[in-house]
């Protein structure tokens, strides 16, 4: 395990830029001593916000160019490239100056630029059981069977770490009738994965949307398109409820005395539902991991994304990662092999 | 224009079957005299039901064969095919005998019984501005770009019967990051739509999962895995965001007085996310429509999928969609034509 866990901040990333991911990371290193960063961004704008023991364990890199939020990714990579504090942060992951890298920057362009291997966006979905984990949800579209494997390897890993169980359960999206055919490389995924008995997961077998809130999986997998889809119907669900459940309560004055009363239920449900947890993501691949912290998160908002960067790699999540796919492709030649199933 | 709306009954579909099938005719009935039914089921349980001015506009068609609710198509097709209530109703459309069907039976097996040629099912999406028709949520997998021009057209022409708008807005789902490469069909799709500029809609472009509740679409446009994830992924977001609710309001003495007092506003919360609402759909094709009722809805939820199927007649659904295809396919020739797009 190495002496410190080395975090790569794009501290200009997001609406506030430095002023919340400087606070943010000083957060996370009250919690994680062992943290040593890497920021890029603005000297300016950063060296007064770098003070005391934070200051004592940074790297500053300065660059001026900074991705802007409202930029569409082709933009982004034509000013960004090489030079942005987002290309930087993610390119010291590449190079091994750091174990990961946090932004709350521009998602397309983050997508953009950091093109791992067999990448995938991996988000947290509020379940009535807690979270669970799906992947992906927008890096690539149209996975094949292998990929989809790929993805639960990938997912459970990341479970194991987060949710400290041993085996995660682990579902493949799909529909569920019958006799349509669901997706071949879902069904054929299904059974590589029935078959192969991987050590560290659980499958679990097909689950259709409605299941995914109730937390039946702890590992929710799907191929890009449909997954991006998926959370992103949810999440305006949980907006049109709360936009529902706003103007019920001010309709009449008893419902509005009956708010009052349960103010406290209603912060509670708030906090349930609060888009700073479930939006944002991680950004996957089997040569490097970006967290992504929602763009228009507060300081301790930022420092969570900062901390789930942390337990990765605390917890070699890459390392376990490549570790199941070698044995999956090693260790059970019942099954074909990996480049065969990809037909 | 016909002078009866001519419609066939799967009387035995359903949690109740018969006691909820006929008098929820009966109610529909009384808002359209101008309806002639043609009843499939067990005599011996719709003959006592049938009375009065209902009794004296149905054809009662005995077959003691009824497809059960947890049957799997494959069964409901073995032992229901030419013979059970469901079959003789979607086949009494397809014989022209009647002008559309209703059943509140088996979604599976309605779906393997109901093989029209370009087939969807269509879904209501309650959206803070209404409701929004989305399809397919699960007929076909994988619709190329010819199908999804198919499908825009066929929810267009349903949107102008139940909303009564004359260009409904219509939408093509698709994830909203620009340098991954969307899906190809729904790309393909949009440059047909947008060029083939069809009367009878207003073509808005691509939309993201989170708007369709916004209803910023009347009609929304996906092949059926990825809508019918996405009507899923909605319907438990919507129920569990009941479950937190609930909870929240039973936590202290003043939360549960606060839900007393607004009671009248959570039972206005629980209309708008009735799943009596959204549950239930129409197969649509271009040789026939049937109205799936939900299968645990009382006499009043199957007299609204009757009216629905009522309306859908009285506008001729089917004509104006055959319409706007011929429109579509003949006067357009600076597009390629269909048999080409569908590369």
């Amino acid at each position: 395990m190495p002496d410190k866990v080395r975090i790569a901040l794009d501290a200009m990333g997001g609406d506030e830029g430095a002023s919340v991911a400087v606070p943010g990371a000083d957060l996370s290193l009250q919690r994680h001593p062992d943290i040593e960063f890497l920021l890029f961004g603005d000297e300016a704008k950063i060296a007064p916000l770098l003070t005391g023991p934070l200051k004592a364990v940074s790297r500053l890199v300065h660059t001026d160019v900074a991705v802007q939020m409202d930029e569409k990714p082709s933009q982004a990579l034509r000013h960004g490239r090489w030079k942005s504090s987002m290309w930087l942060a993610i390119d010291a992951v590449k190079r091994g100056d750091a174990d990961v890298a946090v932004s709350a920057g521009n998602t397309g362009a983050l997508m953009a630029m950091a093109k791992f291997s067999r990448p995938a966006i991996a988000a947290l979905w509020p379940t009535l059981r807690g979270e669970s984990i799906i992947l992906d949800v927008g890096a690539s579209i149209g996975a094949d069977a292998e990929h989809l494997v790929d993805l639960a390897v990938m997912g459970s890993a990341m479970a194991r770490v987060l949710f400290n169980v041993d085996r995660p359960k682990v579902g493949l999206l799909n529909i569920g009738v019958e006799e349509v055919k669901g997706l071949e490389p879902v069904r054929e995924a299904g059974r590589i994965l029935r078959e192969a008995k991987l050590p560290g997961l659980d499958y679990i077998g097909f689950i259709e949307g409605t299941s995914i809130g109730e937390g039946v999986a702890d590992v929710v997998v799907s191929e890009g398109f449909a997954g991006n889809i998926a959370i992103k119907a949810a999440e305006g669900t949980a907006r049109q409820f709360a936009s529902y459940l706003r103007d019920a309560m001010r309709l009449t004055l008893r419902a509005r005395l009956g708010y009052v009363l349960a103010r406290a239920a209603f912060a509670m449900l708030r906090e349930k539902m609060d888009p700073r947890k479930a939006n944002g993501g991680v950004f996957l691949g089997l040569n490097g991991i970006v967290i992504k912290s929602h763009g228009g998160t507060d300081a301790e908002g930022f420092a969570a994304a900062v901390d789930v960067g942390y337990d990765m790699v605390r917890h070699s999540l890459l390392g376990k990662i490549k570790q199941t796919l070698d044995h999956y492709v090693r260790n059970e030649p019942q099954i074909p092999a990996v480049g065969e199933v990809a037909t």
